[in-house]
């Protein structure tokens, strides 16, 4: 579905045009034609790929779903697939961006994602000097609202994690701990697949030798990198916490499980005592002189109660009670 | 056994040839000869070095089984070897292909393996346009057909541990989960060990350096190990996630374990209490005034009911039942 | 907030001067102005920016909050961020230093932290022969003075494990030593967080090719880089160590558990041997001879305390006891 | 002790020569001598060393036990340790190779190893054309037989672990199950030894610059080393699965240690009960008017059958029992 | 405190000299001046600085403790920072050694270390022909010394580890064994410590680019490398053995614990049904008629006995007991 289609002169916004008027613009070296599609279907693809002479490969690329996030140079443009990442109820939706961006053109192909971004087209035009540089800083544009909307995600993923380690030491949240962490190793996962190989692709547009497209924006995309390290850092962080506090976990539960045991042995060693004891004067023998004693059955009561009595001074000294 | 052998110029098929022509049409510099043997012999490979002049060290690799997926360059052509993972029963089955590429020949070699590459032959030879860059496009295409053979297993991976995932909560599927990841873990080693030398491997054919035979084809093995950077993506989350899956369903274990602890340790202590007051009782002391009470009886049971019905709300407080 | 603004001639202070005197020393290469600000709203540092002409990028990453740790280049300017990490209460607070270094000016703004840096301005005018090498050592003597306070954070740190080592292999207290491991592997990640991206960044400052700007105070920045390796090292040993100990302690905890296990099951054998004797002679069988014996009752107790002695004997020499 | 010292000449073996005409024979051009020796003393090292002009540090080295694999450089001649690994019993004996090569000579000093090389020289006596190569030859000759038989090691680790496997969801054999995985851990980590570090020597022996001596018969280094990176594949699997194998053999003993919990803590239950049951109607109490019912005892039995069978039914249908 | 101070020319020792004649001897090309000190004082150093012109950095450095191991490049001198690691009792001591080397010097400065190094001196006296390479070689000799003395350190924990590995399937050895591998851990890290930096330090001092002064050592410092190299990789062997001995540690209590928990249950069961069954027959019912048989004691006594034995053998044949 075409989102619009708008040709650009000196950072200025020049008109709308239809598509098929496209290929009259390019190659006049001042102008440049940007294009937005969502959920394009191969048709839409193919027709763009006549107007804007793309590859191949990367058409037959954007066609496909689930595509890796890359940055890909072809003679003089670039392809490249970002991933959309947007809570959807209790998981991440991940949908996808394609672009492909020419020294006289920007195509943009967003996939399976509510996200907008008419607001980077508002802004990019709100800045005209900016605009001048063309298509690359299109493109930084696009690359840097796509990993904008990562931070959100960070931070949330942090709140969760604050909010599991408030529980951590408690006891009896074991188990909805272990699942809200695993949970949320998930989405740490999914938010990293979309991270971790764009960090690497991207540093191929700032620094040593850059595609011609990008020569004058390095330090924009130098930013998105930077913008991609800190949510990177974060990532490595939260995992590492994951790890640590599953481990944390258990051994709260095992520690706990420890000490229960030991009650359990405290108290089932005194009753035993106890039991046994009564049974004792539970017997039949005909000779047995105390059970004629006044004062007998008060003495067993005693002998009972101090026996147990010691056993808990005793156990409670040891600190199993 | 020999499969095909063909002849081709300009991106067109000639004719099928006999194994002894094939020397003929070498070195002519528009045609090449595609040749495709299945589980080869020793003589068979001997009789085709004959004929293509192929480097002794790969032909003996070739003729070994268990070869590690590789791309050899010699002088002028390129060995590699690649393997041939598919399912069989509950089991991958790991197969082999070996591919000789010369300036004017293609030799591919599949071993032990029940997945058949015809397609590959009949695709290449409806694109003509694509089939004249030569040797290097059947090697691509070869290449291309056995990595897009991966891409249903880690689809089956990850639905198998999708599987397994609803069931990691749930008491009582611990052991068949472990023993599920394990043997999903297995399977999981056994692609990657199929894929991450490839992708290493690879790398040479694209990018900086490249063989003179791969220089104008270097886009579409970028492809390939696009491609393959996928599959090892893929396969490096599953991995991570069933080590964490595992260390869950232990945590799980070990939690239920230690609820089942406390709850056994309540009910222990409440009937040994129980069991300690009827023996007092039951003991056979002449003088114990209580028995002979006319409401003695019940007023025992009542003690014996309130003293437990105290250690049940207790333990229920102390959320141990 | 300025805290305040000085110009230097030959490694000398020549004057305080107004914020709007600084474009007036700019550019006669024999001085440099330096700049302190403190928690600086975006009113100021926009000020600075038409001052020393900052590049826009680093000025809108300086005024928002929670930057990486990094050293970027501009043009002819360095832009540095550091964290500043120190103790309050039992936490850590994080703040920020962003530096901007150019030929002729050194800006830095403390963002969120109670650390003072007079000493820095202080320490740097008592050494005029250093001070002579310009912006560069400034940058230098501040980044110096961030990182030497990370030092006591790690000794803190190494006494913290040391402490927490005391009581490793402590019965009972596991629980308030994993708690502790917790929350120092928490500490060490900020701090890690910290020092780790800046390592990465000052490599750029000396070695091979470096900034014009840092091209004679190169050893002064290695020497920095030699700190952070240092407190980097610390911090991995920290991690291992907070790893091994949490497994130690989850194994003493267990080795505990089994042992008590021992215990428990040998104690409740004897006694439950003891409770069916005495229960086989509290049966109401008329033709039992043995309660009708003189000594029937002293033999019973006899028995009694033969068997359990024999039992404790035995499990005590199997060390169950 | 010397084995054997050999002239060839144009790839073909001349005559065997008494140690002291070495030095008449090297120079030449077309010539090399390759002398063979077997737990070498001192004084034969030092009498090679002025024969062959060998490095002091080299010889040093090769005089002292333990070395590390390596291949070192030295002006026109190599210096390589490799180590040799066979099953001893139980264990695995590690010996080791030490072999010196220049442009005109072999030396080769086995220690401690009861692994002959005759086989080496056979074959590449029966390759002449090959031999033609000269002293480099030789070289990978010896390092392909070191390193060939590297290969039954992985096969019998692998069938160890398949072995182990079979057993690992079985119960009772967790104990002899971890036992075995330790000890083969050690075995694999004894072969990591020998492997890993020579991996990394001999990547200078083939690719970019190499020594003028290896410059012919690079692809066979290339060879030796795609030998040593399947095996050190084979080692990094298996010490994965073997983590994971021991990781999981835990796993299922902490799940059974569950298991039982439950089972002992249903019947613990069921018999509690009736133990007090029939203990209340071991009271003495005079007023009890159901043990005078003429059918109290049949009833007390079905009470306590009906309770038990209750229970059971419940612990049956909780998965307790 | 001055050890001594020399002065060598064409690698033979001339005289002891003053430390205030040290400078007249720099500067003349053929001779060079050896100084060592012990546990140096700020004072010491900084006449040493006057005499040899050491670089301020480096001179700060040494006068702190807890340096990290380090070669640093300062014009044309250098300036190294080792650790010396000794036994001191049950812990290890670690001191250190500083190093300054320039053309016509060489000055070393032990810290905190009971280690002597006059050893070294002799040998280099011994050496002439060595000594004449010139102050290079005495770094390179110091280096030795003090590397070859981390060896007897990893012997000692190679036989702590296998004395632990005795004992690693014992029962009851457990807990003993952990703390063992914990301060073994401790102590291997310790000595990484001095290790790890100096490995990665020292490969600038042989191979590409090399400074002036050590390019006609290099193989010297190649064979020191080497060395740390196999200290390293026996570090990391024990590393790697430590973690999965105490992996393996925690696995063998657990499955003792599981093995006593199976014994307990079965002991408990048999002897729970016992105790019911006489608990029945000491029930006062009136209506008993077992009670009154002439045989009902023996028969109950065998009623016992062979529901015991039932259980019993079941037990026992589920491998429970």
């Amino acid at each position: 579905m075409l989102i619009n289609c708008v040709v650009y002169q000196d950072g200025k916004r020049i008109r709308d045009i239809p598509v098929d008027e496209i290929s009259q613009w390019l190659g006049r070296g001042d102008s440049f034609v940007w294009v937005a599609l969502r959920d394009a279907t191969d048709e839409e693809l193919t027709a763009m790929q006549k107007q804007f002479h793309l590859p191949d490969l990367a058409v037959e690329d954007a066609m496909h779903v689930h595509q890796r996030p890359k940055i890909e140079e072809y003679a003089d443009s670039l392809f490249c697939v970002l991933h959309l990442v947007e809570p959807k109820g209790d998981e991440l939706n991940v949908g996808e961006m394609a672009i492909f961006a020419g020294r006289d053109y920007v195509l943009s192909v967003r996939n399976r994602s509510e996200q907008g971004f008419l607001g980077v087209r508002e802004r990019c035009e709100r800045e005209p000097e900016l605009l001048r540089f063309g298509s690359s800083f299109v493109l930084y544009a696009l690359m840097d609202a796509v990993v904008d909307r990562y931070f959100p995600l960070t931070d949330a993923f942090e709140l969760e994690i604050e909010s599991i380690e408030e529980k951590i030491f408690e006891l009896g949240a074991a188990r909805s701990n272990v699942r809200r962490l695993y949970e949320l190793k998930r989405k740490v996962m999914t938010l990293r697949h979309a991270v971790a190989p764009l960090l690497e692709a991207i540093s191929k547009l700032y620094g040593g030798r850059v595609p011609a497209l990008c020569a004058q924006t390095q330090d924009y995309f130098r930013d998105v990198s930077d913008h991609l390290y800190r949510i990177n850092g974060s990532i490595d962080n939260i995992r590492d916490t994951i790890g640590t506090a599953i481990q944390v976990n258990l051994a709260m539960v095992t520690i706990e499980t420890g000490e229960i045991g030991k009650r359990l042995a405290g108290w089932a060693a005194i009753f035993a005592v106890a039991t046994t004891i009564v049974g004792i004067w539970g017997m039949n023998f005909e000779f047995m002189p105390e059970l004629k004693w006044r004062y007998g059955y008060p003495m067993a009561l005693g002998v009972i109660a101090g026996v147990c009595g010691l056993m808990y001074w005793y156990f409670r000294r040891a600190r199993w009670l």
